[in-house]
């Protein structure tokens, strides 16, 4: 087995793979705390715009050996399909002792290309920030955007634990709050809390907007109010990114699918029998939500524990 | 056949039976219109409270002929089960020459006993304004919760244009947009829009309170995020309003509840088979909803024309 790095150094210098909302919010929120940014995009225009806005040190349009030189942390913030080819890229050009992390919303498949292709010089650890906004590109990117949200840490193979009490200690000083699983499990629970949510909320779309009376479908639309303004707005998100996630997701998102179907088949069945069934379940789930965005709520103190 | 009751005087005099968020914001949307509002509603503490704040002229806790003595127009702002036993209380008490509406949230059932029950100087004209908050009571009432909200009216049976048109100039005094379509057209379309969504919202907040692996759980709730919020904001409603109106449309709710879950699985289907066909619907699904709520987007003409 290969000697594990020296870590005892700290993170100075962080090289930030692209500079979209995440890797823009990231630059920013990480010089606010006078770490040396590099920012690497295709996009000059971007790179000049981040420099402007002081949110990197140095650019790059160029993914090289030179760009990374005396980097410490590699952040890997490209779109969810492109991580693992961004990953082989850095297996081959870092030769110096790094970690690398990345930002995509499932981690399973990432993980486990990053334990086989990484040599021993490269500590990797997977990473999704909790966050995000209706916008996309680095001018919708803001400082603060991890401010409280949850940031989970996959360690997977080759563990270090001295590099993630690092990515730990560096997400908190933005004011996140580090959240650590394995990999599989951070994948299940995405798929119940993110992907689910995106499907049940696209196909309530399509039942609307499909819909074979074209009177009925004018109708409801004059008629739709403010609850389905909310039950409706993660259909209206990026639809590619959408796709990646489903699509990186399919196992667990098959195994949730039918348990939610017969969960709402059940209320409906609950309400043509049980008026008293029925009131009890959406009383306890009513609660149980409220709870969750509850300042005061007891779920509230699960974030503050991590 | 009885003669209809002359309508040629406009509507001065109002009762508002039910002083909750709806029927409160009412009284004072239609005070700032300088009408004369009557209030009837069992708390006595809600009645000094309104006569306090001026949504009202005159308060009574007792329903009874004295106190819709010289009323024009009876609004019944009730919860949604108790409307029919209204109804039939009105029919028995006044003997002058009315207008009867409603707010409830469905329309045919409603409809259906007031056209049974109701003499011919009582001319009902069902109702139900598309708007509302998280919050209840008369606390929470506002002058302007109706403005630019759809404002629903269903005409059935014994028809009457002038009063109707009376009811319609007063909708749209308010800021309000009527809306004129048959009792059943509109329970099919709430359904679409309203009960659905509450259904499967609730649904996807038990699946995810109830998942037997109690870690997985634990964690989703540390992941959930704004979008997760958004669509459990419904099943967080009031369960006793959800109750009345999941029961009190089982049919509309029956008939497409199959329709969403086969839209729901041939999303899978897709995810699995062609990412291509899965891009192209969440694309259009995505257009169509964020079109819906932009204030430039093409459907939002659809109130306008009304």
């Amino acid at each position: 087995m290969e000697a594990l790095p020296d870590m005892k150094n700290n993170i100075k210098n962080i090289a930030i793979i692209g500079l979209g909302l995440i890797g823009g919010s990231l630059a920013k929120a990480l010089k606010e705390k006078n770490y040396y940014i590099t920012g690497i995009t295709r996009s000059e225009e971007t790179i000049k715009l981040a420099l402007n806005e002081k949110a990197i040190d140095k650019g790059f349009t160029v993914l090289d050996s030179a760009s990374l030189n005396d980097v410490d942390l590699i952040v890997l913030a490209v779109p969810l399909l492109l991580i693992k080819q961004y990953i082989k890229k850095i297996a081959e050009i870092v030769k110096h002792e790094i970690i690398l992390t990345d930002v995509g919303s499932t981690k399973s498949d990432i993980c486990k290309i990053a334990n086989d292709v990484l040599p021993a010089n490269i500590i990797f650890i997977g990473g999704h920030p909790m966050a995000g906004t209706e916008n996309a590109g680095f001018k919708s990117s803001t400082d603060n955007l991890f401010k409280d949200a949850a940031w989970v840490l996959t360690p997977f193979g080759k563990e270090n634990n001295e590099a993630l009490n690092k990515l730990k200690d560096l997400i908190k000083q933005i004011g996140a709050i580090p959240v650590t699983v394995s990999p599989e499990k951070h994948d299940l629970a995405v798929a119940l809390i993110s992907h689910i949510p995106l499907l049940i909320s696209s196909a309530l779309c399509s039942l609307v907007k499909d819909h074979q009376d074209k009177e009925l479908n004018t109708l409801s639309l004059l008629l739709a109010s403010s609850g389905f303004r909310d039950i409706s707005r993660i259909a209206g998100g990026n639809p590619e990114l959408s796709r990646d996630l489903i699509t990186s997701n399919l196992n667990n998102i098959e195994k949730l699918i039918p348990l939610y179907t017969s969960t709402l088949n059940g209320l409906l069945t609950m309400g043509k029998s049980s008026s008293q069934d029925l009131i009890k379940i959406l009383k306890e789930t009513s609660d149980w939500r409220n709870d969750i965005y509850n300042p005061e709520g007891k779920n509230k103190n699960l974030l503050i524990k991590n």
